[in-house]
């Protein structure tokens, strides 16, 4: 499997740092916090679940209100979810000290959870390691390292990346950390992602920016269908490049929404390919839509079909259940118009198998990279969902992952 | 694992047969046959994915003409779907076989195929097979079985049942098999279903049975989500019970769908428990609800989550999980409000963890059969979705079931 290796995500102005606080098991760390050193302007997207944690209500007030954010504090091993009026409590009470610690504005501080529901948080344990954290920060990789270890649940590995380019004589970074590996689904399943960048835009445009990105990126991005109840992605802005500030619908908008989208997919597809079992990335690319909707069910519908996954995990060139799951999107379309491939391989031509070599397809499916492409001859809209196969260690993991 | 033991599905008037045609390997039946002595009304449902077989295309046309329907054959081990043209001449040519064979109108004559798919159907093997199958038409226990054996797939047993009741002196029967194991979901998916009574029945009350009966069983049903290319449940009443014509909106009619519910309940829960590496029977049950919409909604949501699958199979009381699907269904609810059962238990009250002893739960989920109940608490409509758990087997017969 290609390994994207990971990029020290530092930018400028911005701190990190991670630790164990105990919420884990001893020495395994699950407390991150990056703070920026001036003030900045801030956007986040969050989960569509009902079922929201605490911190995802706190966060998306505190951000309501301020429109701005300092700092970004994350634990892992415990999602404060359905924790009863004691979970709001406890963001309340770790903010206040994060931002005590700082010397900033409580409504500055933004704050995410990530690990077992339904087990009250341990803030005690949080609020004592605060001190500590903030002594601990620092710009270097090795700081970034420790905070993307720190959000961790089920990954196997950190994730971390960075991009920049230069636009009217001025240097622009983005980076970022994520975690996530099992209820990957679009709309931020057990997902977070924390980017940031040095550039000068406003938090509307910024959240313009994000949203735009995260649709061809975060979710984009499917392991199991599943939503979870604390996801989100945010994304700071300090200003610290003096760049003329970045407005909609000008070219500076649109180099900046390439560059967070590059780095947006690339932190996705680390969460595809950290996938709970995965063994294959799998991109399924619907194109000549007539709508992007229509382009995205069917996508969405292949990408999340259970008999398509273990195909691709048994490394069998079944297209027929990919055809299957293209007529169970829900989307209109016309059948004899459809052209199947599977990397470069033309499966099905205007709806009808073209009969190509068992051995030629079989070879194709031993990649670890599996390209689907479905061809709908009636527009020119496309979508791209990234996925994974489902394999046996997928059951093992999360049939043994408890609360 | 509770066994629903097989009931001769025999109904009065009616004769079954099936037998091997060499579309499967030597000596496993593969087709099937189903004849009414007399004249039939008869309704079918068919799958609702937009790439379906030409057998449904040719059924669903016959029917519409005729509204009756004199003989039903059904064969396993292809699909015959996405076979180009060649797969509706093979409908043609096979129907007019057997309606010649047997002297009834060619539009009588019901077809059904179901396995693999994308192989040209090798409709030459059923024509030949025609007439002996036709010779070995009988109504005893033996002749059903057969019928039965020969339209399974991946299912490790054959499923059959029968009701009887008794109304203003008139004895009614109807009895059906059906198979189906994987891609089982709301819809018809890779189901086949196929109903038979001796009531006076006109087709088109037939069909609103039909409907309505389905929607509380064979649409209720999930094994991974995926609908097939090929469901149909079809009914066939022949009138040899000699009851007044069964007419809408009377207590014959309630009579009637309360047998016909109960009979295609016993039928696809037979296909949730052989659902493919299935080791649990699940009722996700929605009470309370507002609408019958929002009920199914976050019954289904529960019932199809890959998370809550994998920890019913290793039987973690995870209601995080269950809550977490609750609150993606894509439904309204008030999340304060809800009760979460797992069979007597009660996890969550209020929306709250009820923190009953660990112990307590995980005897309960050792069950073999699993009550889930979501108490919405904001109106009276309920739904109830039946599934199993998501095991290494799921996984290991679809990575190795080949085109």
């Amino acid at each position: 499997m290609k390994i994207l290796k990971n990029r020290n995500p530092s930018v400028p102005g911005f701190k990190a740092t991670g630790q164990c606080c105990g919420i884990k098991d001893k020495n395994i760390k699950d407390l991150a916090l990056i703070v920026s050193e001036v003030p900045a302007t801030a956007a986040a997207v969050f989960t569509k679940n009902r079922v929201v944690s605490p911190g995802v209500t706190w966060s998306r007030r505190a951000l309501a209100k301020s429109g701005s954010c300092r700092a970004v504090i994350i634990n892992s091993g415990n999602a404060n979810t359905v924790t009863g009026p004691k979970g709001l409590k406890d963001c309340d009470e770790i903010t206040k000290k994060v931002a005590d610690e700082l010397g900033i504005p409580q409504k500055e501080v933004f704050i995410a959870s990530t690990g077992i529901i339904g087990v009250p948080l341990p803030s005690e344990k949080i609020i004592k390691a605060t001190p500590n954290l903030i002594k601990k920060l620092g710009g270097k990789a090795k700081n970034w390292t420790d905070a993307s270890e720190a959000i961790m649940t089920t990954d196997l590995v950190s994730k971390s990346d960075r991009v920049s380019y230069s636009f009217k004589g001025k240097n622009i970074v983005i980076g970022g950390i994520t975690k996530g590996s099992g209820m990957i689904h679009p709309n931020m399943a057990t997902m977070l992602g924390f980017l940031f960048t040095d550039a000068v835009i406003d938090s509307k445009t910024l959240k313009m920016a994000l949203k735009e990105a995260i649709d061809r990126s975060f979710n984009r991005i499917t392991v199991d269908g599943d939503n979870s109840t604390n996801d989100c992605v945010a994304i700071l802005a300090n200003g610290k490049a003096k760049n003329s500030a970045i407005k909609p619908n000008t070219p500076a908008y649109r180099e900046f929404l390439k560059a967070l989208t590059k780095l947006s997919k690339n932190l996705a597809s680390r969460i595809v390919l950290d996938g709970e079992g995965a063994t294959k990335f799998v991109t399924v690319r619907v194109q000549r839509g007539k709508t992007r909707k229509q382009a995205y069910l069917i996508a969405n519908s292949v990408a999340t079909s259970s008999l398509v996954k273990t195909a691709l995990f048994g490394e069998d060139p079944n297209w027929g259940r990919i055809f299957c799951a293209v007529g169970n999107a829900g989307a209109h379309f016309n059948p004899e118009k459809v052209d199947i491939f599977l990397n470069k391989n033309l499966l099905l031509k205007n709806g009808n198998p073209t009969h190509l070599p068992q051995k030629k397809l079989e070879k194709a499916m031993k990649q670890h990279e599996i390209d689907i492409t479905i061809d709908l001859k009636c527009g020119n809209e496309w979508e791209e969902v990234f996925t994974c196969d489902l394999s046996y260690d997928y059951v093992k993991i999360n049939a043994e992952y408890t609360t």
